[in-house]
C-alpha cells in the first residue's frame, strides 16, 4: 500500500495550521486532519480549525471528550487565565494552562484512527522553542510517543510497517514558523491562537504572547489583528 | 509527600479486578478506580466494575468516549463475535475484537488524572499468555508507555517524580492470576469476562475460553456460571 495518507492533529491555531499545510504541499499526503473539544476556553479555534480542513479538503473527525478531573486553566473554568511576559514564558515551571496528558490523549486517539484507516503517518504542530513549558511538546516525549506507536497498535506489531510521528516544527522558533506558513500560503487571518475564547485575541495569553512575538521578529502584520488606522 | 495512591484501570473483568485486590491488599495503595464507557458490546462490565469499587470503598471515575471510526468487533454493531479455539487464541494475527489503541487511549486518561491527583502509581491488569493477542498487552508495549509517563507529564518532567505503570499480572497464566485471586479473595461471581454482552457468558468469545481454561486448569469451578443440577 503506497505511503500516501496521513493524520494531522489540527487545532485551528498557528502552528498546527502550518504542520497542516506542510503535510499537504511539502509531502504531499493525503491528509485526514483530527480535531478535540474538549472543554477547552477556547473552542473557538474549533471553527477555525473545521474552515480550514474545508478549505483545504481533507476529510475530518471531531473528537468529543473531557477530562472528568479538569486540572487545567485552559479549560472552562471562573479562574482567570494567567497573563506572564515573554521572558517567563517557556523559562519557569510548567505552567497553570498546561492540561495533564493531553497531547498523551490526542496522539492515542490519532493511533487509533490510523490503524483504521491503514495510515502510516501522524502530523502535530508541538514546538519545544517558542512554547509554554508543556512537557508533551518536547522532543524525548515524542520519541517515547513513536515506541509506543510501534509497540501498542496493529500497523506497528503486525503489519510491521509502524506508524511515524512527524513534528516539522518542534526545532524552529515562532518566527521560523511563520515563515514557513507564509511561503506555503498558510491563511493566518483563519487560525486562531488566544486562550480566552473571546471575539478577539486578548493579546495577554502565552498563546498570543508567542504569536505576537514572531509576528514582530520577521516584521510582518499578523492579518488576524485589526490595525489601527 | 508518601507514594500511597493508585489509579488502577477497572474493566470490572477477571483481570482487572484481581489487579485492584493486589494493589489494595498488597500495596496497600489507597485505590483511585478508573472505567471507560467506549461502547463496548459488554457495558455489562461496567456494573461489575463500580460494584466491586464500591465494595472496596474506591473512589472511581467513569470516562465516556466514543470512537468516531469504529474499527472493532468488540464495538457495539450487527456482526457476530468470533468465536475460536482455544489453540487459536492469541497464537495467530490480532483479532477482530481488538480495538485501534485502546490501553494507550485508557493510560493516556490515567496519566492525566495522575498528575492532578498527584499520583505516583498506576496498575492495569494486561497480560500476555493466556490472552487474544492484542498488542497493546505486551511487555513492550507497557515499557513504552512507562517512558511516556516519564516525560509527557507534570510528575515526570517537573517534579521529578516519574509515575509508575504497573503491570503485576503480565507475565501469569489465566490460572496463576485466578490463584492468586482466590488467596486475595476476589469475588469472581461479581466479576464479567464475556465479550457477548447478554444476561449469561456466551462461553464462546475468546474472554469466555480464557476464563474458563483458567478455572479448569485449577480444578474450580467458576463461581459465576451456574452448576447444572
Amino acid at each position: 500500500m503506497p505511503d500516501t495518507k496521513a493524520i494531522v492533529l489540527l487545532s485551528g491555531g498557528l502552528d498546527s495550521s502550518t504542520a497542516l499545510y506542510w503535510a499537504l504541499d511539502r509531502k504531499k499526503w493525503d491528509c485526514h486532519c483530527l480535531l478535540f473539544s474538549y472543554g477547552q476556553r477556547h473552542d473557538r479555534e474549533l471553527t477555525s480549525a473545521v474552515r480550514l480542513a474545508r478549505r483545504r479538503k481533507c476529510p475530518y473527525r471531531v473528537v468529543t471528550m473531557r477530562l472528568p478531573w479538569g486540572g487545567s486553566e485552559l479549560l472552562k473554568t471562573k479562574r482567570a487565565l494567567p497573563s506572564r511576559s515573554l521572558h517567563t514564558i517557556g523559562n519557569t515551571s510548567i505552567p497553570s494552562t498546561y492540561v495533564p496528558a493531553r497531547n498523551t490523549i490526542f496522539l492515542s486517539y490519532a493511533l487509533s484512527w490510523a490503524d483504521v484507516l491503514q495510515c502510516r503517518n501522524i502530523v502535530m504542530g508541538v514546538n519545544a522553542l517558542d512554547y509554554s513549558g508543556y512537557p508533551d511538546c518536547r522532543p524525548a516525549y515524542c520519541r517515547a510517543m513513536q515506541a509506543v506507536a510501534r509497540q501498542g497498535t496493529r500497523m506497528g506489531a503486525e503489519q510491521r510497517r509502524p506508524i511515524r510521528l512527524w513534528t516539522p516544527l518542534i526545532r524552529m522558533t515562532k518566527a521560523q514558523i511563520i515563515r514557513l506558513g507564509i511561503s506555503l500560503k498558510v491563511p493566518y487571518e483563519d487560525t486562531w491562537s488566544c486562550y480566552a475564547g473571546r471575539r478577539i485575541p486578548c493579546g495577554k495569553c502565552d498563546s498570543c504572547r508567542l504569536r505576537e512575538k514572531g509576528f514582530s521578529e520577521i516584521g510582518r502584520a499578523d492579518p488576524l489583528i485589526p490595525r489601527s488606522s
